[in-house]
C-alpha cells in the first residue's frame, strides 16, 4: 500500500513522516479487516446461541458486536486522514483478516466463549503493536483512539473468560 | 440448507410448512449476505468519496449504510425463528453475495452513485422475490419486514439516481 | 399521467410493470390531493370550532390534521420512486381532490363531526382501492404504507362517529 | 356476536363486508382474551421464577409480558373500528380464552419455559388464522398489525426454546 | 394460603411475624385480583365509550387504566418478598376478585362513571384495611406503597364524581 | 414608588429616562399583582370545577394557570432591572390587584368561564397600556415581553369564549 | 370580511378598534393563503428536485417547507382571536393566494431556486405591510409574530440567492 | 368549613369519618394559605436579594420557591378528595395565612435568611400537627404527602441556617 | 453523640424532642456506616464474580450497589437536619459498621449470594428498628425515607435468595 | 461599508431602503465586534477569577459568555440578509470594537464585576441606538432580535451590580 | 499481591509482562483505596459545611465527590482485566489508603478547602506515578484512563485553591 | 510569561517541573490565540459563503467553528491549572496568533477551502509540537486533550481537501 500523492497541487495533508504513515496505515487496515470479521463472527454466535444461558449470552454478544462495529469507522477514517486508502470490499476483508472464520453448523455455547476469548486477545495484542507504530511516528491521534479500543477488547476478554469458567 | 430438527423432543417452533421455510430461509440468507456486502461497499465509497460534493455525498452514504446495516439483524433472526441457520462468517458472505466487490483504488463520485443505483435496484428486486416466497408459505411476518426494506431500497435508488443526473 | 422516461441512459429505477405503475401513481396523486384538501378542511374546523366542547374537539381535530399531513410526504415520494410526477400546486390539488370544500361562515360542531366522518370514510375506501392496485402490480412497499394510513382513517371515523352521538 | 347497527341514522363506519367483519371480530376477541390470559400467566411465572437463572428469566418474562400487553389495545380497538363489541370482563376472558390456566403452587423454571413455548406457538398460529380471515375480506389494516404481532410471538418462541435446551 | 417455607436451608427472608405476613398476603392477593378485574372493566368502558364527551372520557379512562395496572406489579412482588405466592391465572383472579364484572353490550357513559365511582371507592376502602394490617405487623414497606395507591384511587373517585354531575 | 438610587457610587444601571421608568414600574407591579391574583382565581376554579366537562375544563384551567404564573417572574425582574422594587407580599398584592376575588362556595362551570373571559380581557387591555408606556420611554425589552403575554391573554379569552357558547 | 358579532350577549373579545381589526384580518388571511400555496410549491420542488445537488437542495427545501407551515397556525389563530373568520378550503386559498402556481412537469434546479427567491421576497414584503397595519391599530401581539416570520423569510431569500449563484 | 354533602344522590366519596375529615381539611387549607404566602415572600427575597452572594442566594431562593409551589396543588386537591372546599382567592389566603408579610423596601441578605429559617420551621411544625390529625382519622394518603413536604421544609431550614452563620 | 447546640443564637432547627433526635441520629449513623460497608462488599463481589452466570450476576450486583449508594446521602442529610453530625471517614465507618468485611481472595458465586442475603436481611431489620425510633419521636420524614429503603432491601433479599436456589 | 450589488442579474434581496440598510449594517457590525471583544473579556475574567466566591462567579461569567456568544451569529447573519458584509477577522474586530481590552495580569474580583457592569451597560445603550435605526427603516426583524438581547444585557448589569455591593 | 493464575487451563488474559502487571495493579489498588477514602472525606465536608458560602461549597463538593466516585469502577476493573484482585472491604481500604481521615467534629470551611487541596494534589501525583508504571509495561489502556483522572484532580485543586484565597 | 507564585502561603498546585510548565503554557496560549483567530476566520467564511454549494459548505464551516471553539476553554483552563495566566483580550490574541487574518470583501468558495486546509494543517502541526513539550515534562493530562484535538484538526483538513478537488 502506498500513500496516495493527492497533495501534489495543493498541500500535503499531514506533517508526519510518509514512510511511517504507510506502515501505520497497513496495520490499521488489517485491524479494520479483523474488526469486520470479528463483528460477523460475534453476530454469528449471537444468532446461533443456545442453552439455558441463551438470553444472557445473546445480549452480551450483541453488546460486544456493537462495540466492535463502533471501532471500524474511526480507524478507517484515520487511514484516510493519513493519506492512504482503506478497506473496499468483502474480498478485501477476506484477504487481510487474521480472525479465523468458523462455519460450523453447531457450536456449543462454551466453545463460542473460548473462541472469542482468543480472538479478542489477539485483537488487543495487534492493536498494541499498531499503537507502538503510531508512537514511533508521533501519530498521537491514532494512538489515542487505540488506547480506548484496547481497553474495550480487554474488557471483552475478561467478561468472556469469567463466563466460561465452571464455578457454581 | 436444511431446517434443523431442533424440535424433536420439545415442539416444532413453527406451524409453517417445512419445505417452504427452507426455501424462504435460503433467500433470506442470500439477502443477509448481500446486505453485508453492500454495507461494506457503501462504507468504501463513504470513505473514498472526493470532489466538490464530498460532504453531501459522504453523509448520504453514511445514512444509506446505517439503513442497510439495520436490515441485517431482523432478517437473520427471522431465519432463526423459522428454524434454520444463518450467516456465519466473511467467507460465508463471500459465497452467497450477489453484490459485486469493487476494489479499485479510485472511483469517481458519479461512478460510485451509478454503481450503487444498480446494486440497490438489484437488492430491491431480490427482496421482492423473497417476499413472494413468503406469501406462498403464508410467512406474513417476514413479508412485513421486507415491505419496509424494499421501500428503503427504492428510496436509495431515487436519491442516487437524481444525484447522478447532470442538471444545473 | 405518464411514467417519465428518466432512465433512458442509466437504468430503470424500478423492476415493476410500467403500465401498472402509471395506474398506481394516478391513484396516489388523487390521494395526496385529497389529503391536502382534508388537511385544510380539518384545520378550518379546528379554527372555527365553538360550543361547550370547544377545547376537546379543537385538540382532537389538531391531532387528526397532524396525522393526515404526515401521510402526504411518504405517498408523494412513493410516486417519485415509481418514476412519475406528483402534486405541483394548489390548482393541481383543486383539480384532483374528491374532498368537498366547505366555505360556510358558520358550521355547528356536530355538523363538522358528521362531515368529517363521511370524508374520512371515503378516504379510507379510496385508500383500500389503491391498495388493491398495488397488490395487482406487486408494489408491496406502497401497500404497506397504505395499511397503516387506512387504520388511522378508520380510527378517525370511530372517534368522530362516537363523539357525534347524543348519548348522555 | 353481531355487528351493532350503530350507523342507522348517520353512516356505516366501514365499507367492508358485514358478514366478513363479524367473523374477523370473533377471531380478534378470542385473540384479545388469549393475550390477557397469557399476560397473566407470564406475570405469574415472572413472579414465581426461581433458581440460578432467576434474574435473567425474571427480566425476559417481564419483557414478554410488556410485549403481549401492548398487543391488546390495538386489536380491541380494531374490533370497535369494524363496528363490533370487544372484551368486557374477567369472566368474558375466561369464556373465550384458549390459553390454559396453571394454578400450581410451584412450577420448575424449565417447565415454565416449555409451557410458554407451546402457548406462544399456539397464539402465533391463531393469529395467522385471523390474518387469513382479514385477507379474505380485504381488512388490510388489521392484517398489518397482526404481521408484527406474529413476528413477536415467534421471537418469544425462539428465545424460550433456546433457553430451555440443556446445552453447556 | 400459607407462607412457603422456602427458607429451610438458607435463611428466613423476613424478620416479620409469620402469621401476620400470611394475613397481609391474603389481603394483597385480593387487591391484586381486584386491580386486574378493575383494569379490564376500565378498558371495557374505554373501548365502548360513546356520546359527545367520547374523546375526553376515552382518554380519562385510559389514564385510569394505566394507573391501576401500575399498582399490580409492586403489590404482587411485595407478596413474594413476604414469602408467599401471588396470583397465577385468570381463574385465580375470578376466584378472588370483589370487583363486579359487567358484560352488558351497551352501558351509557354516565352509568359507566357511576359504576367506576363505586368500584374505586370500594378499592380505596379495601386498601385502607390492608394498610391497617400492615401497620399491625410493622410491614412499613407495603404500607408506604398503599398510601400512594389510596391517593390515586381517591383521585379517580373525585374525577369520576365531578364528571358525573349534571351541572352546566 | 421611587427609583432607588442604588447607583450613587458605581453607575446608573440604565440609560433610560428616570421618570419614565418610575411610571412603567408602577404599571408592571400592578400587572404582577393582577397575575398573582388571577393565578389564584384560576386555580380556585380548577379545584372547584364540576359537571360533565370536569376533566376538560380542569385541564384547560391548569394550562392557563401555568401560563399566567410564567409571566410573573420576567415582569418582576424587569422592574428590578429598571431600578425599582417589585411585589413583596400577599398584602401588597391585595393592595394593587384589580382582579376581583370570588370567594363563593359554589360557582357553576359556565359562570367560571364567563368570569375568566372578563378578567383575561381586562388583563390584556392593561398590558397594552403598559406596552404604550414602554414605547414612550423606549423600553423595548419590556415591550417585547408584553407582546407575547398579550397574545397569550387573547388566546385564553378566545378559548374561554368559545367554550362558554351553548352550541351543539 | 366582517368581524363577526359573536360577542353580543357576553363581551367583546378585544379592546382594539373594530375597523382596524377587519383590515388586519384581511391581510392575515391573504398571508395564510400565500403560506399554504408556498408550502405546496416548496414541497413540489422538494419532490421534483434533480441534479448533482439533489440531496442538499431536497433537504433545504424540506426545512423551508416546515418553517413556512409553522407560520400558518399562529397567524390563522390571531385572526380568530381578533374576532374574524380565517381560511376554509383549497378553493378559498386559490381565491386569495398571490403566490403563482407552477404546474410544469420539469423545472431545472436553478429555476426552482430563482422562483423561490421571488416568492419569499414578495412574502416578506407583504408581511411587512401587514406589520404596519398592526402598528396602526396597536395590535402588538400579531406584529411580534410577524417580526420573527419576516426574519425567516429573509433568511430563505439569502440561502436561495447564494445557492443560485454560479461561483466555484 | 363544612364537608359539602355532594354525595346525596350518588355515593359518599370517602369511607373516612366526616368530622375528622372536616378537621383535617381546615388544617390543610391553612397550610395551603401559608404555602402561597411563603411562596410570595421567598420570591420577594429572590427579587430583592443583594450583596456579594447575590447569585448564590438568588438561585437558592428560586429553588425553594419552586419546591414550595409544588406542595400547593397536591394538598389543595387532597381537600377536594376529602369532600371539602379549598382556597379561593388572595383575600382568602390573607385570612388564613400564619406567615408574616414583610413589606420593607430593603432587607439585608442575612435578615432574609433568618426570617425564612423561622417561617420554614413554623411551616414544618404545622405540617407535623396536620400529619397527626391525618393519623387520627386514618387518612394515610394525605399523611404520606406531608412526610415528604416536612423533609423538604427541614432541608430548607438546614440550608438557610448554615448559610446564615458567620464562619469563614 | 450529642446534638450540637448550633442554634444558640438564632433558633432551634427542629421542634422535635432533643433526646429522641439523639437516639435516632445514632441509629442513622450506624445505618450510613453499614450502607458504605455493604456498598464496598457488593462492589467487591461485582468485581470478583466468576462462572457461567458472570454477566447476569455482575450486572445484578451493580444495580444493588447503585441502589445502596443512593440511600446514603438522604439518610446522612437527615442526621444533619436533625441537628447532629454524621459519618466523617473510613475509620469512622469501620467503627460503626455491623456489616462483616470479607477479604477472601476467592469467593464462589453462590457463597457471595448467600452472604449478601444475610447482610441485606440484617440491614432491613436494622432499618425497621430505626423506623420505630422515628415513630416514637414523630420524625415522619425520616420514617418515610426508610420505608422505601426497607422495600429495596427486601427486594435484594428476594432476588438473591431465588438466584441462590439450585432449581433447574 | 457599501451594500454589495449582488442582485444585479437576479433580484434585490430586500424591499428596504438601501441607504438605511447601510447605516443599520454599520451599527450591527460594531455590535458584533463589541460582542466578540466582550466575550473574550468575560472568558478572561472567568479564567482568572479568584477569591472565596470563585466558583459562584466563575459559573456566572461562563453563563454570561455563552449568552453573549449566542447574540453574534444572528446579528451577523442579519447583516448578510440586508445585503452587506460582516466581520472578517480578529483585526477587523480590533478596528471596530468599543469594548476596552484589559490585559492586566491580576484583576480583583470586585473590579472585574464593576468593569463588566460598565461594558454591559454600554452595550445595551448601543443596542438601543441600533434599535432606533432599525425602526427608522422599518427593519422590524432586526429590531425584534435586539429587544431580547437588550433584556439580556440589562439582566447581566443587574446581576453584576447586585453582586458587587458590600452588603452582608 | 500476585497475579492470579486464572488462565492455566484456558488462556492468559493478557499479552503484557506479568511482573509489570503486578506492580501496576498494586499501584491501582492503592489509588482505588485513596479514591474511596477521599470520596468519604469529601462527602464528610459536603455534609458538615457551614458559613455564608454554604450552598456554593456544598454543591462544589458534591460535584467533586461524584467525579471521584466515577474514577473507582474503571480503575478497579482495569486491575481485574490485568489478572489481579482488587479492593474487598472497608478494612482493605483502611490498610491501603494514603488519604488521611479527619474525624474532627467541626472543621472551618477554609480549612476544609485547604485539606482537600493537599489531598487532591497528592492524588494527582500518585496517579502520575502509576501512569509512568503503565508506560513502562506498555499498558496504554490504563494510562489513557489516568490521563483524564489526573486532569480532573488538577481541576479540583485549581477550584479549591482559588476558592480558598482571601481576595475580595 | 512566568508561572505566578500563587502558592507561596498555601501549596504549589502542581508537582510538575516549573520551567517545563512555563514552556508548555506559552505554547498553549499561542494555540488558544490561534483557535480564537481561526474561529473568527471560519465564521467569516461561513457568513460570506456563496455559490451552488452554499448550504453544504455553510453548514460544514459552522460545524468546524463549533468544534474549534470547544477546544478553547479546556486548553485555557489547563494553563490555569498549571499555574500560569492565559488569554486576556482581542489585542492579546492579535499579538500571539499565527493564523493569518483575511479581510478581503470577496473570497471564492474554493479559495476559502484551500485557505482553511492550510490553517488547519498548521494548527495540527503546532498542536503536535505542544504535545511533545507536554511529553517532556510528563504533563499527560494536557497531552491527552491535544490528542483528540489533533484528530479533529486532521479531520477538518481531510474534509476540506476532498471538497476542494475538482472531480465529478
Amino acid at each position: 500500500m502506498k500513500i496516495i500523492n493527492q497533495v501534489d497541487v495543493l498541500a500535503t495533508p499531514s506533517d508526519l513522516d510518509e514512510a511511517g504513515r504507510e506502515k501505520v496505515c497497513e496495520s490499521l487496515n488489517e485491524l479494520v479487516a479483523d474488526l469486520f470479521a470479528l463483528y460477523v463472527k460475534v453476530k454469528n454466535y449471537h444468532w446461533h446461541m443456545s442453552g439455558r444461558h441463551f438470553r444472557d449470552y445473546h445480549l452480551m454478544l450483541d453488546e460486544h458486536a456493537a462495540q466492535i462495529l463502533a471501532n471500524i469507522d474511526p480507524l478507517a477514517e484515520r487511514v484516510r486522514k493519513l493519506g492512504a486508502n482503506t478497506i473496499h470490499s468483502i474480498s478485501h476483508i477476506a484477504d487481510l483478516q487474521r480472525v479465523k472464520d468458523n462455519d460450523e453448523e453447531f457450536v456449543a455455547p462454551k466453545d463460542m466463549l473460548i473462541d472469542l476469548i482468543n480472538e479478542n486477545k489477539e485483537l488487543a495484542k495487534n492493536m498494541r503493536i499498531a499503537h507502538e507504530q503510531c508512537d514511533d511516528i508521533k501519530d498521537v491521534a491514532t494512538a489515542s483512539l487505540l488506547e480506548t479500543y484496547i481497553d474495550e477488547g480487554e474488557e471483552r476478554v475478561w467478561f468472556l473468560f469469567e463466563a466460561s469458567r465452571d464455578i457454581a
